[in-house]
């Protein structure tokens, strides 16, 4: 098969033909795009062509100039290589090849502040850049994703309406919106990330709840979890949690989930949206503990020091037969209440970066986005939406009346719940946190009045007072006092 | 005043004399050290030599040139300005004037990633750059710290002797030991703090739920504080509790603690400190909560927001006069549990970076300098040396056999304490948090097991299994297996 560059026919192009990149340029061509197509080894270009051919115009490029020169003009380019070193090495590649208004997608999973770097670079070149988070995986990157691109106005004016058809449909609407300038698009796709940790873990501690509580199977939770996916809950997560647990291991016979090591692995985003949130001052607690219980569960050396060292001091738990009905029932509207926190939590982390960056989120548009082809698409996303319709500059999800009556509805199970988790031994992290959260973000008065005592006592760090403007100093003892301030 | 730089006769020198440098250098010359001393701005200089001159013996430099050229060989200058760029420039206008074998010391709280980096930069000019933790605040500096130096074994034999002397006593041993190589001594300090942060948060919250629990005032519970602090709580922080919750606002007459305002403040070592976990994988959850904690406290608009919206759905609390006492003594064991479960995340911590950066750090080394000068100094510091020096490579700390029951005593009140709290609507994030860290790593089995089959489902992320070695994935629908792997 020999390939001859055609004219300048290509309404985009993908470079980064991996899973993902194929499955993107799939989908753009089912479209009817015709799709520039280019692979550092071009046999990955070849076998997209030789097998999917026939879904709509591709136009395989060998070169990477060949693969520019197929690009009508303003190029549009979307690269889809491994984060980092690789996706600098195809950017500075491509700089030299492209011209004044061309626009470079990066639809990889950077980190934001790597997107913001990138887009000045670009932008001294005259080229848009558009970091884009993509979620949804394989399967959403060939039949709808949800997408999140960032980058300027204009580059939106151009790329946009592109994205929006290859996303997913929700209502007739995309599941894609302009986020906000440079790093916007990767920050959000990263709190995406984050919340999706948060959400995995409470379902996990749902599920754990569920079997210690009741003592029952893998399977007979999965119907718990397919019940729960008729009404307010109603998410993917929910859905594949039903499925996963419903399936059985071919080779042993047993339920699939038992036979699967419990050490869970992580690929960064939960952590670096943690350490954002520190930097931000904003407390993201949900995934702060949703991120430390994968690294608890990978702390092999540690767990198996303690394994039957540390001791329970509680018996086994049995939920009584007459109280298991009720008791899903809690466990179900703790697991609602953790989940709003734990998205409240994003959404003011977002509306922290918003602020500090300048880049003036919609965060309705957000959720909305996120309602369809991503891995957190819920039905809820909808009431977020609302929300952020009624106060564009809501302080705190929360706080919304829409959530204030959901949640409200909830708290007496919650607190049942984790006290129950805590009395019989069960580790409930992110349903303990969360409902610390939200008893400490309504609490009239708080106990960091001791710890800013402290802090004046013995550092001389300065308080305020509950009465009047001002920063005040204590003397506390003799010694201190030889230092006046 | 005129000064005249004398011949090099100072042993050690001061340069920035603001509360810390100067303290230090008191302390210094207060042990006999001659101290060459130097600021930027001179009248700091003089007005230490004229109101402390009679302490020791001080030389008086009014430039870098002269405050150098007054040390005797090998230099030992001690830099104790403000972290970031200040150090750097002083860093800068040292090294032209220093020669090889001479020892940079930085006494402030920099981060241990620019301490590595400086102590690189000055080892290519043949200096030692010595980053070292010094703890203990303006009375600490002056009356004996707690030092954590870093940098090489070299360095150590020249200035470890005099840094023991002025380092806090205990025992008879100083409170100063050489760390490890390069940042050690910082990246310690840091943990200190962090651990800091943990314990304040957690007496925080054993005073709130004192005050809601029992209704009583702070001076009552100053006295609980006192009491606690003849027993296994004995420590620097829970005396000052006890100091300040007995403190009257001289203003109005109230209990101090009640006209603070409830915000905390931090400066930012406990957030470098769980961004610095998170890279580690190591969760140390009661340190993450904790700063979180703080950073809720200070989200001024949220709480706004919150209150008298979010239903509390739980009654006033009051424990019944028949129990307060065992009430009180849940608490003060829970808060023993959570505060030994805080320092073993620490010290997992620092077992972690000195796995990562090759520092060989002995831990009972770190607990037995600690013991003294420092702002966490504890009685039960002995107990985590002696659980290292039966065991140098514990895995940890919880599973040593003094802790499993000294904390295994406590585990049934500290489950009544976060049940109580859970139902009674106190935020308690650290509390539960680290109940949850150790019924989590004593765990058996974890729902991370049904974390990692969601990711296979969702992103093809693979599983281990828990019969046989290998990485698996399972095709989970017919979209996904179209794309073998």
């Amino acid at each position: 098969m020999t390939i001859t560059p055609p004219p300048s026919t290509a309404q985009i192009g993908v470079t980064g033909l991996a899973v993902m990149g194929r499955n993107l340029a799939r989908n753009l061509a089912r479209h009817g795009y015709a799709v520039a197509v280019h692979n550092r080894s071009h046999a990955r270009t070849r076998s997209l062509v030789d097998e999917h051919g026939g879904e709509g115009v591709f136009v395989p490029a060998e070169s990477m100039a060949d693969f520019v020169a197929a690009l009508e003009r303003p190029r549009k380019v979307v690269v889809m290589v491994k984060a980092g070193g690789p996706t600098d090495a195809v950017i500075d590649e491509l700089i030299p090849l492209l011209e004044p208004g061309d626009i470079v997608v990066d639809a990889g999973n950077a980190h934001f502040p790597d997107t913001r770097r990138r887009e000045a670079e670009l932008k001294k070149h005259g080229l848009h850049f558009v970091g884009t988070g993509v979620s949804g995986g394989e399967e959403g990157a060939l039949n709808g994703p949800s997408i999140m691109p960032g980058g300027s106005k204009e580059s939106y004016a151009a790329l946009g309406p592109i994205l929006e058809d290859i996303a997913a449909q929700v209502d007739g609407e995309p599941c894609c919106a302009h986020v906000g300038p440079d790093g916007a698009g990767h920050f959000v796709k990263m709190v995406h990330n984050g919340i999706e940790y948060a959400d995995m873990q409470l379902i996990a501690e749902a599920y754990d709840l569920l079997r210690q509580g009741l003592g029952a199977s893998a399977a007979e939770i999965a119907g718990i979890f397919a019940e729960w996916n008729t009404g307010d809950l109603e998410s993917y997560l929910i859905e594949i949690t039903a499925q996963v647990l419903a399936h059985t291991d071919a080779e042993t016979g047993a339920a699939f989930v038992d036979v699967v090591l419990d050490q869970a692995e992580q690929k960064g985003t939960g952590r670096w949206t943690v350490q954002n949130g520190l930097d931000l001052g904003v407390p993201i607690t949900g995934i702060a503990e949703a991120t430390f219980a994968r690294a608890l569960s990978g702390s092999v050396p540690q767990r198996a020091a303690a394994a039957g060292v540390l001791p329970a001091s509680t018996e086994e738990w049995a939920v009584p037969a007459g109280d298991r009905d009720a008791f899903v029932e809690d466990v179900r509207l703790a697991l609602y209440a953790s989940k709003v926190v734990a998205y409240s939590q994003g959404f003011d982390q977002i509306a922290a970066a918003s602020e500090e960056f300048g880049w003036d989120i919609d965060r309705g548009e957000v959720a909305r986005i996120w309602r369809g082809g991503c891995i957190i698409r819920a039905r809820f996303l909808n009431r977020i939406t609302e929300a952020y319709q009624r106060d564009a500059d809501l302080p705190l999800l929360l706080a919304d009346e829409y959530f204030t009556g959901a949640v409200g509805n909830g708290v007496a199970a919650w607190r049942r719940v984790v006290s129950e988790a805590a009395l019989h031994g069960v580790p409930v992290p992110a349903f303990a946190s969360s409902l610390a959260y939200y008893d400490g973000v309504r609490a009239e008065r708080l106990p960091a009045a001791l710890i800013q005592a402290q802090r004046d006592f013995f550092g001389a760090h300065t308080y305020r007072r509950v009465d009047r403007d001002g920063v005040f100093h204590t003397e506390w003892s003799g010694d201190r006092a030889e230092e006046k301030r």
